[in-house]
């Protein structure tokens, strides 16, 4: 097996991976260049013994234990096969089994990317425990339960008081499974410090996690290696819970309306994860026990409606969810596949609409942490905005509907082959330039090029600040009257596009997109107005549509303050990301109650501030174009170059 | 509805009792008179403000508020209705509403009876209250469980941090159901300070406990009124798990042959506790959502099987339990129908067979925090013993069969109509007497009635010390070889008895009760020894045969040592005793495990020292006669009556 005949075959455990290391080359190098942290306190000058490692098999292959194994290491240790890992060399071919224990263990930054890079320490709720201890006999007969518990405070100086009833059911069984004589073997799986949530006969290191994103559209599951925090699949698929509703409240109203809707619904939520389940282990291959512990993220609607608790008064004025707090919930309690003693965690509520996805957000965005004042808004059917920095923070949830992901859109597609994904119109001949995502023609418009379309009809006077086509256009080859009587700009003509007619911008799209954004710019501007400010320093996105709008567009209609583009900031799926946080740190988790402590909610839903700034915000990019002196400087820079149009 | 008409119709709450009170009477006095004890430092004489009681309706019938009142009392309180009860007595007949709040309750002695008087403080695990705050609102927009948990913190000073994920699913739901003026009235049941368990809208004082004693062969359940600690109905029935078996063996046998047999056992126990639940709640009219608690005891063997825990291992040698610790599960995890949020709460378990119910028998005998050393048995198909005192006790479980119960006797029958209960024999003639349960003519020998015979032939000289019949008595009328070639004595004749034949006693017979005395007899010898001690200061009988047994004939055979008669001390149902002060007083569950925690559990099957005991015992009283002084007196007292056989 070996590529070159003088190498050693190191593996390294609990993570079980090998490596060929070649003469002279010490175990914690070797480590080291496999991605595996060992702690090494003086540099691996021998002078520490942080770096010990368990020599299980092979120590024929390595170099003969020093002076400093002698002295950094006990008596009893040597006798166990114990080396300092710096020290210990390669010197001859064959197999080496290391152990390194979890004492020696350095919690190594992980890093999460998808854009956005997180750096921060493993450290899971989940533990494993690998545990020997004498079988029972007439002399000793501590009872089973006991018997492991002890073993593990003897082993590893953990108290762990619970076990799960399931565990405690088999656990006779398992315990007596792995017998070398007189002395069983087993691994314990605790949960937080605190519980024993599964007894494996032997060694059985394998633990996985899943960060679980409910989105009202689409779920995504992520199955997390706990011991490296690698992703090892990942599924997706629509929620199926959309056929009882596309939207939030027509679902609420189901489980109002039919007797058992409630459950209906959980079934149809943890069926459709079931199968993203079924999915990732199949491509990992693994097996679903292994699965210790599932994060979820999502808003408040999705996180009662998974968890059967009555929606109808979180979706109703005053908003009210019911609970705050972080929902710890046995696995088997919701039948979700994990194993049976596993836990489902989902992230705290701040409050109303501003539920465990924003907190996951926030997680990620750090900015309550940051001085800087930072406007963040995670862009779906519901807006959620957070305003402040580390001193004050407020966040809210805007109602801005699906127009600005292409819905209710004469021609709005989803980001797909074929749908217009980008839009700019000469302000000279006033006709369209686009892009379209894949090959084909376009046969729609999605999301992101609905606000490219508007911020450039807008910049190039084809429509005024209230977002009306000027009468001076009306002549224009591309503006038309339809067989309704509206106003429409043709973006892509009959012949051109991938679908049966032009594909055009109408005005009443044009009102639709404007509502949409004037929901979430009035929701920023509100929590703004409660801090006492009128600017910010930064703009951060969170969302997939984070990652697809055009930042310069978005600004232009006004969806968010007027700031240097430049320090506008895309964390892709930010949601995702936090529940995968969650699972791998568990000071993530503590950081999350925190969050919820720190920021204030306001509910804006029917308050007057909110509907007065609503009406501003319908605006082009607002009623007051002052706040937008950026927006306003570059619109004036292009009509310049050919006023064809007199400013809006 | 008032019996006179000057006096007024006073209800006392959270219990609902009510009493006339004539005009006059204090309502502190009046609330005496009803059992209901409130706090009076000061003897009732207005000076400590202890009794403080809220009058709810009918301040009207009271006298004014006095100088006391005001002083001890504050604006806030007088304003809500506060008065010193001993203050306030009544004046004019009518309707008076009375709440004593908890701070004003006194914990009274709660008297356990049956036979045995046991005094404790009324503590249970289990509380409920009365909360009211405001409904949510915009400007107050906290979710529904920190609102529910806010206000017992606020009105009790309790933090409570945990709430059943099923009363989460329904409280926006029930807590909104009770509104008044826009402050809404909930009850929570709060368990062991941690849990919210129960949350009902307005107030709900009902609060039910279930204590069940889970025999081999027959199972009770206690309805418990929380609030007063009186049993409010009982129910028993036999084990339903017998038709896997009538002892334990056989339905751990059964569980191995069959796949899911620990299902089906479980299922069989659980239907049967079903129905005593079923039938306890509708004698007492209450609801079993108000049964919050359940608290078992039985045998090792009833627990797991109960539990679906794997029963192999405790079964055979080394007979490990699996798990020494109190097991508390949710109810709806085993399918008992009490509140689906309340426990099912297991006393601990000191070591193999030695399981919750002689915890609970230890717990009401109390006899390890005596001086006197004591022996306890609990008399059953496996004899549960301790030895020992405050500072030193040996628990064990010896093999003792069903003999002693009656059965495998040829003409045993259970303690029921017809049944011979007591047997005794003229040492002069040789003929015997006997009483019967009942009416009827005997149709069988009960358990007890079984040792009564057994002395009584060895006293009288029909049997010697090895329990045979001896050469000398072969021809006495009733002496007489069967079919079989067995001897055996006729107790009642043909004609006499409710059977067709007579009721006999055989030599078979009398070896299977030698079998099961000198297992129990051994049993405690061995621990006796290992305390090395020779004779012991009292002994407690526990079960209900220690009730039905006649202590004299227990002590003539050898089932105890020989002490002075009137130290022999019968408990009664002491484990169903136990589970019910378990029930009450959340002190008594430390203090069982405390009982765990100081007994030394002696693991005597298959071991050397209780083979040569177990032969020793198989002698009348025992092999070595001078360990019985006593008996060896009694015996040589009657003899010396009538000289009519020589000792044997």
């Amino acid at each position: 097996m070996n590529e070159e005949t003088e190498t050693a075959a190191v593996t390294y455990y609990p993570w079980e991976k090998e490596s060929q290391v070649a003469p002279g080359e010490s175990l914690l190098d070797a480590a080291e260049d496999l991605g595996i942290g060992v702690e090494a306190l003086c540099g691996g000058e021998g002078l520490c013994g942080t770096c010990k490692v368990v020599v299980e098999d092979g120590a024929d292959c390595l170099s003969a234990v020093t002076d400093a194994d002698e002295t950094l290491l006990s008596a009893d240790q040597l006798a166990d096969g114990y080396r300092l890992s710096c020290r210990a060399t390669v010197e001859a071919p064959g197999r080496v089994d290391v152990t390194v224990p979890s004492v020696s263990q350095k919690s190594g930054g992980i890093v999460l990317t998808e854009g956005n890079e997180m750096e921060f320490e493993l450290d899971p709720v989940v533990r494993k425990y690998h545990l020997e201890f004498p079988a029972p006999s007439l002399e000793d007969h501590t009872a089973d339960a006991e018997r492991v518990m002890g073993a593990l405070a003897d082993g590893y100086g953990l108290s762990v008081a619970d076990m799960d009833h399931g565990v405690r059911r088999e656990l006779p069984n398992r315990m007596r499974e792995e017998e070398t004589d007189g002395t069983l073997s087993v691994t314990a799986t605790v949960y937080d410090d605190g519980e024993i949530i599964d007894v494996e006969p032997g060694w059985a290191g394998e633990m996985y996690g899943l960060a679980v994103d409910v989105g009202t559209t689409t779920v995504a599951v992520y199955l997390v290696d706990l011991r490296t925090g690698e992703t090892a699949a990942v599924s997706s698929q629509l929620n199926p819970q959309s056929r009882f509703g596309g939207d939030i409240m027509t679902r609420v109203r189901y489980t109002r309306r039919n007797e058992g809707g409630r459950e209906e619904l959980r079934e149809s939520i943890v069926d459709g994860i079931n199968d993203c389940i079924d999915e990732v282990t199949t491509e990992a291959g693994i097996a679903a026990e292994h699965i210790y512990e599932s994060v979820f993220v999502g808003n408040t609607a999705m996180h009662h409606l998974f968890l059967r608790i009555e929606p109808s008064y979180v979706a109703g004025s005053p908003y009210v969810p019911a609970n705050h707090a972080p929902t710890a919930v046995k696995a088997r309690e919701l039948g979700v596949d994990i194993n049976a003693g596993g836990y489902l965690y989902w992230l705290p509520i701040s409050g109303g609409w501003v539920g465990p996805d924003k907190v996951s957000v926030l997680l990620v965005s750090e900015h309550y942490r940051e001085e800087a004042m930072t406007v963040c808004i995670d862009i779906g059917t519901n807006g959620e905005i957070s305003v402040g920095n580390s001193e004050k923070m407020w966040v809210t949830s805007a109602p801005a509907g699906p127009a600005l992901e292409g819905a209710e859109i004469t021609h709005g597609v989803r980001a797909q082959d074929g749908a217009i994904e980008r839009v700019d119109i000469d302000p000279e001949t006033l006709l369209p330039t686009y892009e379209v995502i894949g090959d084909g023609a376009p046969n729609g418009i999605c999301g992101s090029a609905v606000i490219d379309a508007l911020a450039a009809m807008f910049t190039v006077g084809l429509v005024d600040r209230r977002g009306q086509f000027r009468d001076a256009v009306m002549d224009h080859e591309r503006v038309r009257t339809n067989d309704q009587g509206v106003v429409e700009y043709v973006l892509v003509p009959d012949g051109e596009s991938g679908i049966d007619g032009d594909v055009v911008i109408t005005q009443n799209d044009i009102r639709e997109i404007q509502m949409a954004k004037a929901a979430i710019q009035a929701g920023t501007l509100v929590l703004m107005e409660e801090l006492g400010i009128d600017t910010v320093d930064r703009v951060v996105l969170a969302g997939g549509f984070g990652n697809y709008i055009d930042p310069e567009s978005a600004m232009t209609v006004g969806l968010y303050p007027d700031v240097p583009i430049e320090t506008v900031e895309s964390l892709g799926n930010a949601a995702g990301i936090g529940a995968q946080l969650a699972l791998l740190n568990r000071g993530a988790r503590e950081e999350a109650k925190n969050v919820v402590d720190a920021v204030e909610y306001f509910e804006i839903a029917g308050t007057d501030v909110f509907r007065d700034n609503f009406m501003e915000s319908m605006y082009l990019p607002h009623q007051d174009y002052d706040r937008y002196p950026r927006v306003q400087e570059r619109v004036e820079q292009i009509r310049d170059v050919e006023d064809v149009v007199q400013r809006g």
